[in-house]
């Protein structure tokens, strides 16, 4: 075995890509995500994962912000996104567009991640590092999902746990 | 609906965690992750996800870095961890000790991440930013998966895309 690098590395990553097409359509609305970098590697991983499209509310930085173009690896373009400062009317919007919208957050009635039906269409909701996604966009989504944690650590960090989520969505999710 | 926040949270992720105990003995080999900032994500997930020990290799930094250790938001002394200067004897060591041990990295005999039969007690090796694993340390290994890529970037992130394998592993492999 020796790791594929270049042409052959490009030549395997096009070929899988080519004979496993997505299937499931994923979005995700990021409501207030603070950091440049991790707004940057959330369009990192929608690159990589072929998402719909990101909706960016409230005070999320834009791909126009050199750090969120730097750590996207200046891929932001091939990531349809809009801005819509209003978390709760981009929920409605969304929802208008055929989607089923889930928060990641902890909230009573969130259910573990791994155990969720997503529907064919779903737009995940991230929220602010600190304060989460708020209650009144909750109010608004369809339903909230978690991820277990069992450390002392009552998270991870936003990109990472979106990250879970949507390869869950994409691979693994019945 | 509404976050769950302070003692509330708290007691919601005890609960979960007392009632979902761990099941998969998951280890993760550092070979030679160069950035701070990763390694410090890694120790956060490791925490967060009760992983059974890291072993770091080569110029892995470690967890006495400041950068490492704000990253990993000072939990480092709750995940076991060994410096071995050598991957491959870090990875013939984990083979005694019972790991299977399996290399996220694109190899031509790579599995898909979520096609892969882990067992019981499963050991990821992960490589420096730009270079991968090593053909020595792939070689010493068990097997190879790798995430696939739906866009014409050809990686993720290291911490992101171990912390995907890792989830799966505990919640959705079979």
């Amino acid at each position: 075995m020796k790791p594929l690098v270049g042409v052959e590395l490009k030549r395997f990553v096009k070929a899988y890509r080519r004979t496993h097409p997505v299937t499931r359509q994923v979005a995700a609305l990021l409501q207030s995500v603070a950091y440049p970098a991790n707004v940057g590697s959330i369009f990192r991983l929608a690159e990589a994962a072929a998402m719909r499209q990101l909706i960016l509310t409230g005070i999320t930085p834009l791909p126009t912000n050199a750090t969120v173009a730097k750590v996207a690896r200046f891929k932001m373009d091939r990531v349809p996104w809009r801005y819509c400062d209003d978390p709760v009317m981009a929920v409605q919007q969304l929802r208008q567009e055929g989607y089923h919208v889930v928060a990641l957050e902890l909230t009573e009635q969130a259910v573990p991640y791994h155990l969720y039906a997503y529907p064919q269409q779903t737009c995940l909701v991230v929220g602010h590092e600190d304060h989460g996604v708020t209650k009144a966009t909750l109010a608004a989504c369809d339903g909230a999902v978690f991820l277990p944690m069992y450390g002392k650590g009552l998270s991870l960090n936003v990109h990472v746990a979106l990250s879970i989520v949507v390869y869950h969505i994409m691979h693994t999710a019945t």
